[in-house]
């Protein structure tokens, strides 16, 4: 079964990876980009074939490893 | 307008950083991971407001920076 988790920063956390891509957009001429905020995505492939079991162990898998709660957020689309 | 962009390594393009995530998942107990693969998702604030020109200037960013379409394949997904 497929997985896959989105990790991006909480709002209000300041992103200075996004703001050097934006500086670094900005560089190359494209001067209209207000925002860049710059997060991970992860695709997992689970010999789980539950999907609820799935999103539990995902979930976990978020909890313990894949995001650092404190101030990122994460997204789980199982499937 | 907003758009988004995800970024993984093209197929057989190997993934180091997905590899070191599937090992610590193992070690923290996690053995049904066949398969880790990590790539970056950059969400954009643009001035413009019309959906096609906002796709064209995103690839251009990405062509010339957001992605290494050596190694790298992008999607981007508009408002």
């Amino acid at each position: 079964m497929k997985a896959r988790v989105q990790v991006m920063l909480k709002a209000g956390v300041l992103d200075p990876q996004g703001e050097a891509v934006r500086h670094a957009l900005g560089s190359l001429g494209f001067d209209g980009v207000e925002g860049v905020r710059q997060g991970k995505v992860i695709e997992l492939d689970l010999a789980e074939s539950d999907p609820e079991a799935a999103r539990g162990q995902v979930t976990e898998m978020c909890e313990k490893l894949l995001a650092n709660t404190v101030i990122e957020s994460y997204q789980i689309e199982i499937g």
